[in-house]
C-alpha cells in the first residue's frame, strides 16, 4: 500500500481490549457442575446455547440475558425440580460477573496510546449498556477514545453509521476485533477494512470462517501489530 | 419571555411518548398474585422494590433486571421453596413485556411532527439498550429525531453532554419527561430548561418533589402544549 488510507480505528472491547469470554466460560463450567446430577455436561451446554440463541431476540447480548437463560435451562432440564439453591447461585454468579474487575489483555495499555496518536479511536461494543460503561470507566482507557458506541448488534449498517458519524467514512476506517461474525464480516460488508485478532476463547455464536482472500482483511496476533500495520 | 431561547428538545420515551409503567405494574400485580400464599401483597411489593434498588448498581434500569429481581424476591420470600412454575411464569411475563407492542400516548403521533418543525428533537431514554431500540423502531417515530441517546442513567452530566453534542448547549435546550428525578431535576442542574408532563403511573424510584419555583421549570398536562409553550 503506497499510502495509508486509514484515519479511524474501530475497536471491539470484550476479548479484544479486556478479558470477557473467560468469565462466561468459568460461570458456565460452574453451572454444569451444579446440574451434574441432572444432565450430561455436554448436553447441558448445548441446551444452554440453544436457550441463549432463542432468547437473543428478546434479551440481546450480555450478562443479564445469560443469567436468565441459565435459569430457564435449569428449570427445563430438571423439569422444574431444580434445587433452588442452584437458582440463587446463578443469581450470585451473574452479579459476580457484573462486578468483576476489568483485566486488560497483554499489550493493550502500552499500545492504545500509540494508536491514539496515529488514528481516531472509536470503541464499538455490544452487550449490556450499563455493564459495558462500567468496564470502560474501570479500565481507565476512556480518554483515549474519541467516540464510544455501545450498540445492540454489530451489522454492516452499524459500521457504516459509526464510521460516517465519527470518522471519514468506512473506506478510511478499520474495525479491529476478535469476532469474525460481529467485528470482521459486517465491517468488510460496510466497505471498511478489518483486522482480526483471534482470542483463544470465543463464544460459539461468534464463530465464522475467516475471509482470508478479502483484499481489506488482515489477521494479526496482537494489538501491538496495529501500530505499523497500515504504514 | 420576549424571545424563545430554545433550539432543542430532549424527549424522554417511557411514559412520555409511549406506555411503559403500566406493563410493569400489571406484571407486578400478577407476581403478587402468584405469591399470595406466601406474603401479604404490600409487603411483597416492598421487598421487590428493595431488591430492585439493591440491584440497580449491578443491573441498571430495564426489564431484564426487573425479571431477575422478581426471581430473587420469589426465592427469598419463600425461603427457596417457591413453586417452580412461578419462576417459569416470571420468565414468560418478562418475555411478554419485551415483545409487547408499543402504544403511544394520546397526542404523541400528531404533536411530534409539529415539534420537529420547530425544534431539533433528541430522544433521551434509559433502560435496556436492546428493548429501547426495539420500541423506537416499532413506534415508527425514529425519523423525527435528529439524535437518539439510550443512556444507562440520566444525570446532569448526561444532559450537559447530550445537549452540547446534539444541540447548541443546555441553555438552549429543554428536557421533556414524566420523571422528576430523571428528566427534570438533573436537566435543570445542567442548565437546561425542563418541562414536566406527569403520568398517572410513575415508578416509586422516580418520584421527587417538583421544583415549582425554579425559573426554568414548566409543568404541562400534555405534549400538545409544547408546540406553543416557548413562543
Amino acid at each position: 500500500m503506497p499510502h495509508s488510507p486509514i484515519t479511524t480505528l474501530g475497536l471491539d472491547a470484550d476479548d479484544t481490549l479486556w478479558h470477557n469470554e473467560r468469565f462466561f466460560k468459568l460461570t458456565e463450567a460452574r453451572f454444569r457442575e451444579l446440574l451434574a446430577d441432572h444432565a450430561d455436561p455436554d448436553h447441558l451446554g448445548e441446551r444452554l446455547l440453544a436457550a441463549e440463541k432463542r432468547n437473543l431476540a428478546f434479551y440481546g447480548f450480555g450478562i443479564k440475558g445469560f443469567m436468565l437463560s441459565m435459569i430457564e435451562t435449569a428449570l427445563d432440564i430438571t423439569e422444574r425440580r431444580v434445587d433452588q439453591s442452584v437458582i440463587a447461585e446463578i443469581l450470585d454468579m451473574g452479579r459476580e460477573m457484573l462486578r468483576h474487575p476489568v483485566e486488560t489483555l497483554p499489550g493493550v495499555r502500552e499500545t492504545l496510546p500509540l494508536l491514539a496518536e496515529r488514528f481516531r479511536l472509536i470503541l464499538i461494543t455490544k452487550g449490556d449498556l450499563f455493564d459495558q460503561e462500567r468496564k470502560l470507566a474501570q479500565s481507565g482507557l476512556g480518554d483515549l477514545f474519541e467516540g464510544v458506541e455501545i450498540v445492540s448488534d454489530k451489522t454492516a449498517a452499524t459500521y457504516a453509521r459509526v464510521f460516517t458519524s465519527h470518522g471519514t467514512g468506512p473506506e478510511h476506517a478499520a474495525m479491529v476485533g476478535n469476532s469474525l461474525k460481529s467485528d470482521i464480516i459486517p465491517a468488510l460488508e460496510a466497505g471498511a477494512w478489518a483486522v482480526h485478532i483471534p482470542h483463544e476463547l470465543t463464544w460459539d455464536y461468534e464463530k465464522a470462517l475467516p475471509p482470508v482472500d478479502h483484499p481489506r482483511f488482515y489477521a494479526v496476533e496482537s494489538l501491538r501489530e496495529l501500530v505499523t500495520l497500515f504504514d
